[in-house]
């Protein structure tokens, strides 16, 4: 027999084979993930691949249209009842006949389906925990009474190679029902999640079943969104998001402990309104992808430990205090029918470990998706919300942390803020000279020096301030000196505009002058100041702990992120100094992260075995927090050097002015510095 | 450090250790099976030992008191709290000071236990699927912030050595409250049935428990019969039996099933009665022990195919006709919650296999119970009722088979058959002279012949006969010569003996003249006969596949076996010629099995890996089947011989008359042999 290369893209893994081997069985003898339900019978259409023809150089192969064998009948009978993409070859039908480059695609689809784009259009390799597996089962003999689902068994051992299996209890009644009625070939849904536990027969369909979903839902404290995705393909079927139902209880999460705390049926209620509506979501994405709540047999949850306890049924109460205690930080498996969702009845759940108790599963998750421990930069991950997380690290050490930045940056304590939303300002520039502002609001195109933008945005107008906005206001009031490095707002200037105007003993920057009239307090200035200083703080201690000077990426995670200007979320210093280009909002990685983890089981043992890894830091007990904290009220910091943000853009002369700056947590002392600044300007 | 010799009893196990080292973990080193709920803190006193004193020659080893450390202070506090057995010690504070010989006993209790005495009083060596363990846990750490189960895992991964640990979903809102509540001290219920299976822990109790349960369980078709045992202690804590509520839907199985195929809700109503039965007899046994649902942590389950199958609520139709396919036959193991069965909420199930379509986990249970693959005789095992059960074998090589005997072996098809109660005849003698009976009755201890015989069984009077009665009564009348080898009542006997009556076409044997008047007829006789081939003709087959000419053991399981003589079996030619003191009654055999897999999952392995390799044998499809059927029909058989039985009784010689025997399957033709000896009656 003459022995022909194979090689096989994108993992590179290559071998030798006999001559008529078919391209199917090669994968698997390399451990190259082809997906196949039908088991090589080629009806399920899955195991497609694509010949690369051509001389490749750097792997020193030749590969052409004759190294695979021509259309046998098998294929044939399947092109007569569906199509192939152009190119493309069933690789349990296709044998090898010379040495051969083949591309498994990732996205191999059965002609019938509807494939959406996915927001985030990440190709996931895959290797999901449940699979389908097509099986001829042997029928019922006297002579070896062995029985019904023991045969199916014997079949999965056979043809698929499981060594140890065990049935779901709801598929003892029905097996023999179905059996009959596929007439011996039966698809079994096999759930594995670790290499070395029993495979678990989780569901049972007569004949081919040919497709199988799986659900990634990110449960966040204000939304919740779902992903369906097939396990097959990979692709997201459908997408939708809510708000989360537990807002009733509580605006933030503390209060939705406090709720639990002082309610004795608090819990109960917030769980069931959380259920209720991921069970909401789940049928409207099946709705959409014009599947059946049936067809879900895998759902991957991911959350703050909050939601996350909440979500279990378990009592948030002991993460309200210290020492934080989760009451589980491991990843959890279940069944889907332990938290009474209406899945497939054997549909299995898996959520991501937490990381502490103040930081969660979702930080995992996107841990997982930006995958800081995949690679050797210094990669920071900030997902900010009420509580800012921060992740750091890199392949040999990854250090976590939660630091509270209160809600400022989403709009909230900001006398003019509000939720982002049609009728917010969210773009700030400031003439550098005038001191004139312009500003765009969400729902409309165009600045507001532009002509017909009262016209763009329309009856509503200008409603209030974002956390976008309120991040570049007052970035350019510092860029444009209204605001010294300490955040004070520089009076003196009211001389020169008329946008700066006395308020009480502080000034304030009048933002929007028609009514309602929108200004930029010195308070607005301080709570802006206090939560970035606490984000930094977290990030400097993280970046202590790592013995790093500087960070080499940086990666905004949350739907905040998408919305900020890194450019101007480091003139605050929000951010520690970096490449700008390196800088970049990674949008609703937790969501991805929950997609790679239900659909390659190898991601959840990569992330338990990461949070295992990562050391936490808790930033309250952290002696050194308190300073890092006081020198990050300056803008962009006290101490600091920002040598790359200078290096694009121009940052003001250092200018130091009176005000309530320094430490807020101490009793307020004047310092001699502030004194004599007052002095100046009284 | 000097090394002592230790030997441990009854495993035989030795092993040499440092002078200073626990007597526990000695055992734990050798594998020797010794109770620990507490880890060694000396609290629970399960790990009871004796120190065996003198000079064991076979062992070539001396023991004596100084061999062992005397109290200690964590014993001493113990035995401040509870006593132990004179003798007893705790094995985790004792230590070994020199050679010792160390009995574990199997029957360690504490002392506040009640504990009743065994229908089956059989020692059996302890390995059960559910442990309890004692574990200190870390409190919870702001550096460290592993979640609360996390650390409840850490620590019995920690102590008790598992490698693998998951919580069930029902814990993880009651973890962080039993961690308080026991002030981070907790006993956990951990169930581990194979090896390398992930172990779970399946309940939580603050502090340290020291107790926990598991029921045996039977089902049968008339009867369910319950043990409650200690799984710490291996002793029945209370027992209890009850009707099979199905009786109401039919008498036998296959009514049962057909009352199934014919009412579309009968299947879900009978799964509901039995297990609402076995319900109630957890209550009963429970109250009897003075324990609760929530302290069964694990139940097994024995029962024939179709109480199996309705148990689980499966469909049994298939098992009503060829090819008699089981929808499951391996073990099943379940969550006792999928049954719905209120026991403690993390309660598992055990099913033993089933044989095959007619041989259940009943027989299966019998078999691990009597163990003939753990010997070298050929052993022979009949369980009768309606269907005989029917396994021979020895270590090397183990077959099975049922055969249909109907229900006459029950009383039932016979003119005065009832089933055993009191008022029936259970013993007959026939004076071989005067063909005069004497016979007991249930509830009377003396024969009819005696003085008082008319008081001892009261108003009732004689009632009927029951199983046991009716073999003795047909038995005697062979010997007595009133009906030949071919069990045709010789007519010729009216003449010397009133009791022989004539009765249209054949003759009775009058047993009770006094009325109600109790005959027995001659189809009483030939409904014995088949019942009695069907038996013998499956015996036979098996024996042939083993190639075995006779066997040397024969043990009767099932209440009926519990009551029918021995002797009068095997001159009936139920069973095949063996030494009489080698044929036993073992009672419920079943319930024995059962409680050997509840108390030990290595008898789990065992009978799984045994019932895989037992032979089936389908009686309907043997073509030598009607042959030793036929055969059979005379007693005690036309062709086999009975030398052992010969030996001890002396059989009448042989005595051939007409009358409708052979084979009562085909059309009645009468033989030449038979039309002579009706001629001769004539």
């Amino acid at each position: 027999m003459t022995d022909h290369l194979v090689l096989f893209m994108p993992s590179g893994k290559r071998g030798r084979f006999e001559k008529g081997t078919t391209v199917l069985d090669a994968a698997r003898k390399l451990g190259v993930y082809v997906e196949s339900v039908c088991g090589g019978r080629a009806t399920c259409g899955r195991c497609q691949i694509e010949v690369q023809e051509g001389h490749f150089a750097k792997h020193k192969i030749s590969s052409s249209k004759e190294s695979i064998s021509g259309v046998g009948p098998n294929e044939a009978r399947y092109l007569e009842k569906r199509s192939l993409p152009a190119g493309r070859r069933l690789s349990c039908a296709a044998t090898i006949e010379g040495d051969l480059v083949v591309d498994v695609p990732q996205d191999a689809v059965v002609n019938a389906q509807v494939v959406r784009k996915d927001a985030d259009d990440r190709q996931i390799a895959r290797r999901p925990a449940v699979g389908l597996c097509y099986v001829e089962v042997e029928e019922p003999d006297m002579h070896k009474p062995l029985g019904d689902l023991d045969r199916v068994k014997a079949a999965l051992q056979k043809d698929w190679g499981y060594e140890r299996l065990e049935a779901d209890y709801h598929l003892l009644p029905q097996a023999q029902k179905i059996l009959r009625e596929g007439q011996w070939a039966v698809t079994a849904a096999v759930h594995q999640d670790e290499d070395d536990e029993t495979a678990r027969i989780i569901a049972l369909w007569p004949g081919l079943k040919n497709e199988a979903y799986g659900i990634a839902c990110d449960i966040g404290s204000t939304t919740i969104a779902m992903h369906l995705v097939s396990l097959l393909s990979g692709r997201v079927a459908a997408s939708a998001g809510t708000s989360n139902p537990q807002i009733r209880f509580g605006e933030d999460l503390m209060s939705r402990v406090s709720y639990v705390m002082m309610n004795p049926e608090g819990r109960d209620a917030m769980t069931k309104a959380v259920r209720l509506e991921i069970s909401k979501l789940v049928q409207q994405v099946v709705d959409e992808a014009g599947c059946a709540r049936e067809d879900v047999l895998d759902a991957v949850f991911v959350a703050n430990p909050i939601m996350h306890h909440l979500f279990l049924g378990i009592d948030p109460t002991e993460l309200g205090g210290a020492p934080f205690a989760l009451a589980v930080s491991g990843a959890v498996k279940l069944r889907a029918d332990d938290l009474r969702l209406k899945l497939n009845p054997g549909a299995r759940t898996y959520l991501l470990p937490c990381i502490a108790g103040h930081v969660g599963a979702d930080a995992a998750a996107v841990t997982l998706s930006e995958g800081p421990h995949r690679q050797d930069e210094m990669m920071l991950i900030v997902d900010v919300g009420t509580n800012a997380e921060i992740v750091l690290g890199n392949r040999s050490r990854v250090v976590a942390a939660s630091s509270p930045t209160g809600p400022a940056f989403e709009g909230a304590e900001i006398s003019g803020g509000q939720r982002a939303a049609p009728g917010a300002i969210e773009r700030v520039r400031i003439d550098r000279d005038t001191l004139e502002p312009r500003y765009r609001v969400i729902g409309a195109d165009i600045w507001s020096d532009e002509p017909g933008f009262l016209e763009a945005i329309g009856p509503t107008g200008v409603t209030g301030i974002c956390g976008s906005g309120i991040i570049e206001v007052i970035a350019e009031m510092y860029l444009s000196g209204i605001i010294s490095e300490d955040g004070v707002i520089d009076g003196a200037l009211a001389a020169k505009s008329r946008r700066i105007v006395g308020d009480g003993r502080t000034f304030s920057y009048v933002l929007v002058e028609s009514e309602p009239r929108l200004t930029i307090t010195q308070n607005d200035v301080r709570a802006i100041q206090l939560a970035k200083s606490a984000l930094y703080a977290g990030t400097k201690l993280l970046m202590e702990k790592q013995g790093a000077e500087t960070v080499d990426s940086i990666r905004f995670a949350g739907a905040f992120g998408s919305f900020i200007d890194p450019t101007y979320a480091m003139v605050l210093g929000l951010i520690p100094d970096c490449e700008l280009e390196k800088v970049s909002a990674v949008g609703n990685a937790a969501g991805t992260g929950a997609r790679m983890a239900l659909l390659n089981r190898d991601h959840r043992r990569e992330i338990e075995e990461t949070v295992r890894r990562i050391e936490k830091i808790e930033t309250a007990l952290e002696p050194k927090f308190q300073e890092h904290f006081v020198y990050a009220m300056a803008l962009p910091n006290k101490v600091d050097p920002f040598p790359k943000l200078a290096a694009q853009i121009q940052l003001p002369p250092r200018k130091v002015l009176g005000g309530d700056s320094g430490d807020p947590s101490r009793p307020r002392r004047r310092s001699r510095e502030e004194r004599d600044a007052r002095r100046q300007r009284g």
